[in-house]
């Protein structure tokens, strides 16, 4: 079970007689340490780098998460790796390139995702994309917010009884709805608020701190429009989960 | 699985026929629907107000934990409840009052908590103890912070292979480490900033604010101080697994 | 109708005669204006100022509000006005005093005050007493906040077939009260934030920005602790309506 | 009087037993609960899913309110419903689509709604339209604002006269008129800070926190910009007033 | 007219030849410069240092000016120099000593200080007394503030007709006072913002920030709580007018 | 001299009997009052609505001054008012409209604006045409910062020797130079923070902050950015001197 | 060794007698003081300005150094200056025009620049660029941040045997690597904040605060994305190093 | 000379065997990384733990430096090691325990120490008494700020002429002078912003943000009041400069 601490120990030996390169390095082994891929975030760089990083990836990995990509640069893409599959989800702009034939994984992990408003979906489909490609099934219910919370309590029966092992909340405004849900279930709730709000407090900051204060028990945070951090941490939750159920039920199966 | 929400719909059709009544409300059904038992704050309360709630919890659990106990509030419990087992934590000021008898649960869940600094500590005494009295084993290591980081890695490798299934990380000043850990680990980790540090940032606003600009997947976050919320949070993700390796090992224990 | 802008040009016209004093000139006049007594602050005033004006107040008005009242000045000011009648309210350290035999004034008008937990309850008894000074009558309901959401409703229903005609919900944390409370009720809500909360968004910010956050209509609020301007504004709105119901049942009783 | 919370209860049991729909959740209960209609915040929103709400609102209720509309999905609006009346209003970018030959609704609710400047105008038409469509009647006068305040009588006496039962004041940069204005009249006052100012406490930050710091009884506030909620929390007293004002007519009509 | 300016450049070629002292230098010129006497805030200071320096100030002025006293500094302050004479401000705190028989000076000078409250009283007192240290008379009133405007025109008519050459206009709360003040008034006025107030926008934030949003020209501000930055920029600019005032008087008194 | 009091009176007096007006109102009597023409900020207004405005004042005053005015909003202009003087000042984007002829006044003030680097120097040049346009004249030094102190100096000198009567000091970044120079020189200085700066404290925050921290007395500040409010002050200043300086020199000269 | 305070004094002794120029004043002397050469910021400056002190300082230095330099500028001093050699770094935008012939300086110096991500590298450019300039040879390696710590030890291996005398360690998010390096070298190390980040401690406020937090000595930092201050700094120390190192080694080089 | 990280790797291989302990881990080994001393920061831990620390330091090092010490521990620590030599600092409260005999090392570094006012000298000891114990001589001047900036000049020379390697200057309110020193000289200088100030930008925010803003290179930043991180980044530069001195100067005396 300690193998992500011996991998870095192992990283580190190595460390001690690599040769020096100022380049980018590319952190191929983070996958192997946690289960939780790297995501490119291409805003903020230059597409020839983007396009670099995405081709390392894919002949390493085979696949490549891209977030954040412009038209533009999903062109661009597209011509580069004319062979390969592009899965594009056009409300939080991600993409992921795949070496054709190369399937998603599954684990049997099961999250869910909510989201009070309408305008939070973007960010909950980060949380969504990272859970699914990191094998989990999504459930998710968007627009359950407190303003009218009776529409809450059906979608949160169903991944209830799912089961599911983690529960994203995204909420911009007031950022309430995850203090509420973590108050009605048994599950790790994550808090995710969206840079959705105006004035004071606005840009998400009235919400995250709104989730800080919460008195729920059960209730984390990650920072505001964090989707992919909030997906891959309640993936690597339910993963977990679901091995040990696996392990469960296979021995249950293999009772005579 | 869907009980804790059944519990809600249960209380929401006694709310339409109750009585009213101007007095505060304890909720003892809590700790039924998620299994985190509620914290009394004596900081910002009457004397009288704790004692009286305290009482209540005594008798319809058997059990009250209180946070932010003076010593004459101590003395005051100690006189009113004669009789009981008052288990007390001095870096933390926190009381556990229990009835003769009563044993802490145990449910075979691990966890571990780290700190960054000595001063970390009593934050994090609270994260140990709720995560206690809610039946977890609690591995701890204090000071293995980021100046002499070297000294983190042998407790590290010791939680990951008892095994433990979440880690919660105390730091204030800078809160480098929870990110750090999550870098090394495949478990969840939870980062819960301390009140430590002074001048621009400080009393964990930088720490607070490192760990959610954080890029290490896998970390989530508390509010400042809140060491009862990131414990509590843990000690739920620990016993959810505790609960199924359990039952796989029950399967196959009961294998001929 | 138009009487407190006549009063304030009556004002105007004497400002230009009148005599320079550089003392503190005490507005009697305010209440004649929209029916809101002054509220002598104590804190931040030195004794001797607060007993003077208390005492103008007394000959002026019969009456004198202080808050934050301390024990020191409580005996000083029961020396000073030895036959008065003395209202005390402990827990917001609020001091009505009366000159015997004045009775507090009623109005008919019905207000709410809601706390979303015990800590924010001496800030209400501030909104409580200055709309009981004003003449209303006040439903209280503590403690019923959204963490155990299912104790707020039969409060709730009672205060809607008073009826009340506002309805003040005080919140510390994150503040997420008044907005439910909004959401379920076609009276006016003032949301009232409490200093109650820690770390991040601690001191009642957290719980002021949401509600400023907050889309749900009706809702508006006062600043932090400011528990007599909720009171009095909820007053304010009531007293209205009790004067048009009054007027309403007596042309109705009127009819033969 | 208790139906908003009965209509709550009602949603809430067919909550146990409703599909589940991954979709946006339109919530036409909710004007039913406080008479407040929705109002759809087309800035945010992609066109497509702006159009289908508008469409369901029309199709349920026979208007849609939306607000932040560009000269594009005017247009688009038009084209989509073209048998529909549009009343467009600039400064606010407001825009109401209704159904040919409803009427807009009238409740004999008064409420004025004033400004400091004006740049403050836009957002002061906000409040003004949704309390139109909530059936008020609405007396405005603009750029009164503290540096010049000898403007500001006259349309303050003609309000007072009308009568209005809530004021509604709009101001940005030092946000000072609703202090003023609730100094001098004896109805509830709603401070509307506009993002209106530069440099330090710029884009409505000095203008909110100086109207939460005044001391004038009667005033509460809502957050920066939005006219939406001012308005309607006018609109909500004015017409509760209303209401009785015209049972209190209709009694006294009935006298012999 | 230029002589502040030779005064340093002598300092400064006084500065190539002088010899190191690893002590606090104290600039007995500064007053020579631009006639605003040093003011010794005692608050922060060892009391043996803070007596050191008023010595040294006493034997080369004949005169010290000290802020923020308390009690037992007072006390040692009179023991050390028993035969000087002390001019004690008890609301501000503020200490004059004294050689015997040197007279305080006039310069004909005159300027306002108004406080929008009682709680203002303070920091106003320390711009009056710095002022006539500096030689000017002062005119005062106090609590004129905006919620009873009123109250403030006959003192402000006072001071125009005196005539004062600048206006101190000292605000906590929301600071109204002072743009109001500058909108009425042909002097230059000095918003003065105190540390009165609570919650959001309190300690004078708040009436800081709207003093810098004011549009009134001819208002300039000082920090929270500055009086004494505020009273001696007022006496400046009181005591340059003085002065030609006095020279045109004589110039007329000359005329035969 | 109280005169621009009796004016107010004489406006409060025409309220009481005014016709109601919803459009905005202009003040043409605020130049009356403290003798600064009111600036129409361009920025934030329709262009119909400037156009409309700069047409009234022409009218009402034969001057109109506009600040941040675009191009295609200059061009709009010169065609409405073909006949009509600009002056034009491209840093600031400031526009005088005059009626043909119209003399700008002279007063005989003098004023100095300093400023620290050059990209200060288009807010400078506000509070230059704004002193100019009340009829000072104006002695300008650019770019002498305290990172090259000894180029202040001599600009300096020749401004006391003028002399001016005010000195505006317009400084972004750390915003150091309003304190230095009100060290130096015995008149009030303005320090003017402009929105130049980076990073922690950047657009002026650190400036204004180092301004009101600054211990110079004699050193009063206006909002980032706000060149007109610094301008119009100093001038106001410097015109009400040199009232008294002509005055004085009549007097002399009428000696015989 | 005090000749850049003789030179100092100089400069104020020119200062008393030099001609008024209300044009900005370039300082040529200041690279004679400390050895650093100012950077011409062309963000926020007219082309034309940018151009003439581009000229300005070629003239006077034969070299001009630009940042943020965009396209169009980059042809327009391409055209100016045609005979001139350019260095342009795309990722920084900095360009370092230089006469024909000119060399880089070369001190001897050496720095190492690191950085925590790919997105650092544009504001690490600009330190490296600046120190170049200034003669020193630079060591980079970037992307080596604490997600993947075990990428760090080569290269700080390296430039510990180089040796250098000062390492610059830029990061935007958490900030944490500059805590790392600083614990692990016995060299100065500057932290270098850059605007990476995002939510609530974004643009740079988190990495900032964290470095400031950090309590491992030797680190010292500059403001957010100030890349040429953090270069400067470190060529500065690493010159004087340089300098010694020289020294030393003619002296032994003398040795018979 | 990449001995810092040869020792840290002797650590991390140490570490992979070593035995967990759950109790504060001293940290001797970092002051043979980058020779600064640890300092025991007493405020916030227990007395018993200080004692505890300090016995583990002098038994390793012979030496402990404690920082902000009360009197009570102070008298505690002389009973604990009474054969100890104890120096005392009474204005920044440091206490240096020493093994009886144990002479305090010299380097032949040595730095300049500044302060703008009386009240930044008890964070300047700090950075003096860190340095003295790094080896260093250090020259001082206090009260030298850029209100009396003449009185800088003199210090300034003699600290260039000893010569120093690095200036610590301590700046509270606008933080004016570490910018100003800096343009001055050729030596690397740490801006050490104190908690000195009040009102908007109080407690060194003004001082710290005008230092990170200031456009002066050479210099950079500690936090507030860290008067430690100061001095010993300080005496790291100049112990490195020392050393080669030594070296160069060897050289020279070796040659014949």
């Amino acid at each position: 079970m300690a193998n992500s601490l011996d991998e870095f120990f192992r990283l580190m030996r190595e460390a001690e007689g690599c040769e020096v390169q100022t380049i980018a390095r590319l952190d191929f082994h983070r996958e192997g340490r946690n289960g939780v891929p790297e995501v490119i975030m291409a805003e903020g760089k230059q597409p020839d780098d983007t396009v670099r990083i995405v081709g390392a990836f894919l002949e390493a990995k085979g696949r490549a998460l891209v977030s954040r990509v412009g038209e533009s640069l999903l062109a661009r893409l597209s011509a580069e790796f004319p062979d390969h599959e592009f899965d594009m989800f056009s409300a939080s702009r991600m993409v992921v390139v795949r070496r054709p034939g190369l399937k998603r994984p599954t684990t049997g992990g099961k999250i869910g995702v909510l989201t009070a408003g309408t305008s939070d979906v973007p960010v909950a489909e980060e949380a969504r994309v990272i859970a699914e490609e990191m094998g989990c099934e999504v459930l998710t219910a968007f627009d359950v917010g407190v303003a009218g919370i009776h529409r809450l309590f059906q979608p949160l029966r169903a991944m209830l009884e799912a089961p599911v092992d983690a529960i994203v909340v995204a909420a911009g405004m007031d950022g309430a709805l995850p203090s509420v849900v973590a108050g009605l279930v048994d599950v790790p709730v994550i808090g995710l608020p969206t840079s959705v709000g105006y004035g004071l407090g606005g840009k998400g900051v009235a919400a995250l701190m709104g989730m800080l204060q919460s008195c729920s028990p059960g209730l984390t945070v990650v920072n505001i429009d964090n989707g992919i951090g909030a997906g891959a941490t309640a993936a690597l939750i339910a993963n977990r989960m679901a091995a040990l159920r696996q392990k469960a039920k296979a021995a249950e199966g293999a009772k005579p």
